[in-house]
């Protein structure tokens, strides 16, 4: 799969963005202070640790991965497999995808397939099917609460860290002239958690919800593909069918090399 | 399709009316800082970036040429049409509606009346068109929900452009004299985050919601009436039942013609 | 329909106790000010003329009359009503309700029983009926969001409002005796966009949600008793299922009554 | 139903840690003040009124008297009572349930019994059980949301409040000495409104809920015993079916009587 | 089951930081009040006391000892489980499996396997099972949603504190030197509301949520399971289905038992 790194170009100019912001108004050194990051940083992730089971936090690094994948799938190259797949099995019998299966990565659609040439009956194979999509789902929507989990904890414990900060300054308030730092200092942690609340945690929900929910629906597709192939369903009807899933876009990608490709296919109706 | 300028007009009589607010009481000068706009609008941007992909993104200047639309559709016209249609197929058979598809303009509409003239079963007709229907709003509730996330994270970002500037002030307390307008400054941020949010992109989320609603209703309108003339239904029933798919306002007009019309009509029963 | 003013009283109430709070503790004068129930109501509006559709804000007029409905509609007159016609469709067949259809208000009604006298199937009357009251609610619904969304907009313009205040008054901070009156300006718009929200949009948008609601019951009843009486079902049958809509109150009305026109019905079983 | 007064415990209880906390630290004269009641309780119940239709605001104290009642209903003795039903049904036959009517008190079960006993067709009873339940039930979330309703409206008329007094303070910042009494009232309304919400309606709407969910699990396990009876579904699958609405305390108190009267069971396999 | 004390180290850690932050900046003495804690934590649960039946709040402790649990269930033995059994019962019959009820801990798999021994028709174990299924889930809910409630009513008491703190201040004003302390006491129930809320309260229902979501998950395979043995399917298709339930780690680890029990598995096909 082609990699993408818009992500992480947002991500580092938004950083770009807020420390030149900093530097043309005061002094950077006077935002990086060690303690209001373990407190920010370090107690809410400690809630987060209370807050989900220790293995699917383990799976945060892996998840990150997923912020450097191409977001939209490839439906185009999808549709065409699918329509030669339909002709051989009209042709050859159902049999004969064996061979094409061996050649394909996507593990969803190679045990659909596969159950199809073993002949499943088409009820049993879209219900595993589904399941099987309900259950990637949920493992997926679980990344995603985390991330929104921790965008959600980490401006609380800035908000507790500047109170911290205030009632520590204000029972001490005898150096009049240390309050104006105090309040500074105080209010970094309030910084840092709005900053990686809504820099970091919340967009990589976003985007990995986003992601979520075009996986599902390519996988949709695929489910609604290997029961159209099964059921013997002509192949232009099933091409007409699985396009409905395109996007404008995809779909003038499509015509161009459908347009090609029409003098084989009329030979199928 | 008709253009309105309303979207624009409130646009343009918002920014008036806190532009002459601001001027009766103080200076606009005092309330234009590039570096502040920087931070909300280009970090939410750069946030924004790492919360969608970045062909979503891309296509948000085509979205916005969709606030120009006319609002609500004209489903009168439609009723009208569906009516003449049914008729002519009860009279001349379904391919004799092949003449009308021609002259169409509306590519949902043709793709579900060609199918029935190409015989496709009414089942097929209905999945392949809801399915359309469904991907077609994924993509408009995904523009929809860039303005929503926009409109939440710029307010963020001018809370952390607020919080620069307050930690700034804090630690140079010193001069009393700067502390007034260091204030003003950190506060600018927060106007332009609540600024934009607030009379951009949450009222232009808004308004693509309620068109993307209209655009479900006048398309499941067609899937009714498109699978009712394959069905051979009466066309005074037709038009019974799409008529229940109008607003009162929308009614009166349709009566109106309908009464002229009626004598027609009336032979077909 | 009789009229309601509650809605009227509470209204003049809560602004009446508003009102005496400030007089008694202040002046009332210093809460007047032009140019910020501009920027607050006007601004929101604006933003509202972005977010909707004009046609649905134009409908803002008519809407408000709603509110002198009297909340509740008469659902035991109607239980009366459908049971005589009950007995009349069993005694004298469906055509009879033909002229029971001439004395009735209720266009739901009329066009549901037209169709069970003019001998539509049942299914196709009630999805007709189905359609018409979701189409009924959908516009209900977008009344109530536009107040709804009227009562965000206005505290977040209240709040620009003051921020363009504030930001004024730190500007110019020499003038130290100007720093309270320039405060208590700038509250001044968070105070009327608090105000119009909580005491105006909110509730009105809350009002006109219930009787949404009381309405669609009554009409999901209405389609209820059409379609039974077109089944033929026992007149005592369809009083004990239509009597399941009522509360309690009405309930006991409607006992009263029929306890003196039991000796009646029993006749027809 | 036996009473239950852990919810007016916990509100004395609640007001009485607010009272001391008070006392140990300052005056409690000083946080009575009529015209900040006035403001809040009375300004938020102005705008109830307009919220909601008169009728419903009425029946606030009857709901009231729902927070006495024993929160959990008694299902064990349902699962006796409907065994032993179902025991003379199998035996006697359907009309021999006349008797065991006449001793019930609850109107729901009477009414499914009787619709039982007089031999009404099992789907019409569903249809008007279920419908009752969801009346019942639409008319108790009413309840719920006119406490959560004004647990929303009340911090708001306290944030207006204070709003009203910091705008006449500040407008009079000459005498400042009065500026500390003047915030201490200001805030006074604040106080009020987070009191209230928090103390009074939020968890008093909570409470409804609750109550509501468990009696609507009562009824459905009602109409399921009452569809089985009339199913002359053997009672040992009927209280195994019937135990599945209870808790595992429930369940282990109708284990140690079930244990008693087994023998009796038995034979009726 | 084994146990995990992951929930335990995360809230231990979450404490440590936050004391460690307060000792490197000032005295944590200063952050311990009596009368603070007994205004947010005695003053929220009065609160909850009014929002929940007694009863259900006396399961707190026993929910407590959830967080314990091993998060997620071990699914591929349940896998190996079913295929032994639906092998048994293809060859030795359903009465066969009695043997292994008897060693099965799980209560919910046994009461399912002993209706398949029993002979119940598989549409009533499905209703039984799914009921059931559904009132454990509603019982850990209403667990969830009094720690949630917990959350919000925290940090409120907290805010309420706090504004008894300032009024109090606020109202004795002529000692300038005790503002600071007198401010400082008062943010201390805020501190507390939001560290209860955040660090124990809201980490807890999130945790019993995820829990729940786990076990309902382990639950729906083993109705699937269950009802698939009852209708005699083949081993190897149970298997396929079963695993659909299973994370890719847990699927790697059966995918290892089971190519060693391979060559016994298709002997059966």
């Amino acid at each position: 799969m082609k990699k993408s790194y818009t992500a992480v170009v947002g991500l580092v100019s938004g950083f770009l963005i807020l420390i030149l912001s900093i530097m043309t108004s005061g002094d950077l050194k006077s935002f990086i202070d060690v303690a209001s990051i373990a407190v920010t940083l370090g107690g809410s992730f400690a809630a987060l640790v209370v807050s989900f089971p220790l293995k699917e936090l383990l799976k945060v690094p892996k998840i990150l991965k997923l912020l450097l994948n191409k977001g939209v799938e490839d439906r185009t190259n999808l549709i065409t497999l699918f329509a030669d797949m339909a002709k051989k099995a009209r042709r050859d019998g159902l049999l004969a995808l064996e061979d094409d299966i061996a050649d394909m990565e996507d593990e969803f659609l190679v045990s659909g397939l596969q159950m199809v040439v073993d002949g499943v009956e088409p009820d049993v194979i879209r219900d595993i099917l589904t399941l099987r999509l309900e259950t990637t789902e949920r493992r997926h929507r679980m990344g995603q609460s985390i991330f929104n989990k921790w965008g959600e904890l980490a401006p609380a414990f800035g908000m507790l860290g500047t109170l911290i900060g205030l009632i520590v300054m204000l029972a001490n308030l005898q150096d009049a002239a240390a309050i104006g730092s105090g309040m500074a200092v105080a209010l970094i942690t309030t910084f840092y958690g709005a900053l990686v609340a809504n820099l970091i945690f919340i967009p990589i929900a976003s985007n990995l919800a986003v992601q979520t929910d075009e996986e599902m629906i390519t996988k949709e597709m695929m489910i609604d593909g290997i029961l159209e192939i099964q059921a013997g369903t002509n192949p232009r009807i099933l091409e007409e069918k699985l396009t409905t899933y395109l996007s404008p876009e995809e779909l003038k990608i499509l015509k161009q090399s459908r347009e090609t490709a029409q003098s084989e296919e009329l030979s199928y109706e």
